[in-house]
């Protein structure tokens, strides 16, 4: 894991050490948003494209619908005839045929006739409505009609939902459910959009158990949590994560791993887990300041002080601490700014936002921002800080409700102070309120 | 598509025909609830288990961490060894040697002595507290600690994360990225989950153009954009959509079908798409009456009253009106819950839920609830319904910000009713307020 020169449960240790100076949270989200870029596109099925983002504005090349339908079960006529009819003085037609959905009635329709028609079928050539079956009686081959019904009645115009030559959709638009209904509409089975952005998960230190390591040969190792939790945080938000390593607490190892990978094609960014503090031991700051760029090193943020950000052949490299609590809170400030950004999605939080009241007074230190889990008291609705006193504790994130974050310009909140809480559950939302 | 016997864009239509009574939004969900049962589990990889939920509890067989480690770089002595020194009068050391990450010190640590020892590396033996290197300084072999440090201090002790023997997480647990991270701590690599509930997806309709056919061929045809988006939601809410069809409107062929799907093990539920109606060529309803049990059919809902549910073969059918707005509207209310139910997961909205002013009067009918789709006005912020008359306009769901739903005791809303809307963006969410 190497070095950790902020102990991340004693608020009162002298600070500073370690870091000479940290970079404010807003300062670092500056830094990537104005070195991260999309990435290419590429054109996949319009079928498998749910949640991507469109890389060019769509225009229809047809209309929907292609033909004049029917919306209603009825009668296809020409409405002038109808005018007048009600209740007690119908107007009457011939049935000459049936119009039925994806083949339509072959001919014309003349004054003083009318041709039944099933919702969807095509309205025939001289009709122009369609009166509804309720409106209606019918005796062998004779339709009463007894309404009068205004031309273009219960008719899906060519057109009515998208218009040839119309634009239907604009580029940067994240593909829904609709908007996949829709593709397949228009006919589009291949679309424009952005590629996944790859992202590299490079485990480093010696503390780290290989996946052919077993329990017995490494006493003093620890299983990798970081790199699975990296890489789910990254599916998330619409990366694909590559797993790497561990490696070895050496340079020379994350140097030459490192060069390979921003050389690669596939890879769009990477993020470096461990050794990423200011200790002597803490290679990776170093590194990627000799490959490429170290634009930041060391953040006011409690628990995820030792992150860094840099550039290495041009691709955003975020260094996450190997406390896995540390980790996840850089990851949740900073890392999901890179992968959002890759892959062309807004910055929003996946977290929902709700908003409650603090059960106990919270303290915090004035100068960095605080990321602390907290969970529902559920007998006041109230909220509680989870009593684990480190940044090492990742069972605690995993009862916790969310997080709340703390601005570097307070000292906390006295009790009762009413906060946002960021929900670790993506769908903690107030379901659909029924009448 | 079939009959539609309840025109979508005509308010002051005669309605309850086609269907006698129509079950209300409330009854329809209370059915569904009542029959709809979670899947049978499977065991999965835990690096691809993001989103799943727990099929049982999981209980650590480990402790996490499984030795006492340097929570910081520094020194491993005796803490009591240190008690009185200060800045002026350090306690002095001799050091034997170094503790690293992976592999440990080899010896024990006896009065007087101290080992160098960098975060994540194992408390030898003999040692009990961390000193930071910022309270020490070092003269060849002599180590001076100019801080008193109590026992404990800087150390992760075993276990301090996940105790061997507690209980870690509940079965019904939606995994998220920190759980799928400390499964991997954990060392469990197969877990045991929900399956993802296998949803056939049957296009109905003698209108919808096969993938084979191509436009010239069938003039009177359209493309089917619900099976492509039915599946997109299914995919959204955790299931496994099977598009099947389009099926001809012939009875036959659809209870074949549905007959076959019910006896296959993959398939947990079934959404029909069209032929829902009350018309006479609407056959779904009577197919499932026939094969199995019809619960409801016609629901007080607008734009989706004809929706049904039934039972064939104990699993849940669904049907989804033809028109796609009408089908997304069926879907939000109740294919959503079917999915989920299946899948083991809440039945909250994926819909965040914003409050926004109405900036026009919205009129509603008394005796049936509202699906309206509306969309922010950016230049006052309120909310204004989108102009589209019909349950065949799927564009305007594409350019809609969400919905709102009027209940059915409601004639609608006064222009500046403060009104929840459902947002389609899922990730509409205000962003994490930075400080």
């Amino acid at each position: 894991m190497a070095g950790n020169h902020e102990s991340s449960d004693t608020p009162n240790d002298p600070r500073g050490c370690g870091f000479r100076s940290r970079t404010t949270v807003e300062a670092m989200l500056a830094l990537i948003d104005s070195t991260t870029r999309p990435v290419d596109a590429e054109l996949i099925s319009g079928n498998s494209a749910l949640g991507r983002v469109l890389a060019e504005s769509v225009i229809s090349q047809v209309n929907i619908p292609s033909f004049d339908r029917a919306a209603m079960d009825g009668f296809a006529l020409k409405a002038e005839e109808t005018f007048g009819a009600d209740l007690y003085t119908p107007a009457q037609f011939t049935l000459i045929g049936r119009s039925r959905p994806g083949t339509g009635y072959n001919g014309q329709v003349s004054a003083g006739q009318a041709v039944a028609i099933a919702t969807g079928a095509p309205i025939p050539p001289g009709a122009n409505c369609v009166v509804p079956v309720e409106f209606t009686e019918v005796k062998d081959t004779l339709l009463f009609v007894r309404s009068s019904v205004t031309p273009g009645r219960h008719v899906g115009k060519t057109g009515e939902d998208v218009w040839k030559g119309s634009p239907v959709m604009d580029q940067g638009r994240v593909l829904r459910p609709q908007e996949i209904g829709l593709l397949a509409g228009l006919g589009i089975q291949k679309i424009k959009v952005l590629k996944k952005p790859g992202i590299a998960v490079i485990a480093t230190g010696d503390e780290i158990r290989s996946d052919n390591e077993r329990d017995h040969d490494s006493q003093y190792k620890i299983n990798n949590m970081n790199s699975p939790m990296l890489s789910a945080l990254i599916c998330r938000d619409g990366g694909e994560p590559i797993q790497i390593g561990p490696l070895a607490d050496d340079p020379a190892i994350l140097a030459s791993t490192l060069h390979e990978l921003s050389a690669c094609n596939d890879i769009h960014g990477i993020m470096i887990n461990g050794g990423s503090s200011a200790g002597p031991e803490d290679h990776a700051p170093g590194v990627i300041a000799n490959l490429g760029r170290l634009l930041a090193h060391g953040v006011a943020l409690r628990p995820a002080s030792p992150t860094g950000f840099g550039l290495v052949g041009g691709k955003p490299v975020l260094l996450t601490p190997g406390n896995p609590v540390s980790c996840l809170c850089a990851y949740d400030f900073f890392g999901r700014l890179i992968v959002r950004k890759l892959a062309g999605l807004s910055s929003t939080s996946p977290y929902p936002v709700i908003r409650r009241k603090l059960a106990h007074k919270l303290s915090s230190s004035l100068g960095r921002v605080d990321y602390v889990r907290v969970q529902i008291i559920n007998e006041t609705n109230e909220i509680e800080v989870i009593a684990t006193s480190g940044a090492s504790i990742l069972s605690g994130t995993t009862r916790a409700t969310g997080f709340l974050i703390v601005p570097a310009d307070l000292e906390g909140y006295p009790a009762e102070t009413l906060v946002n809480v960021h929900c670790y559950d993506t769908f903690q939302m107030p379901s659909i309120e029924l009448p």
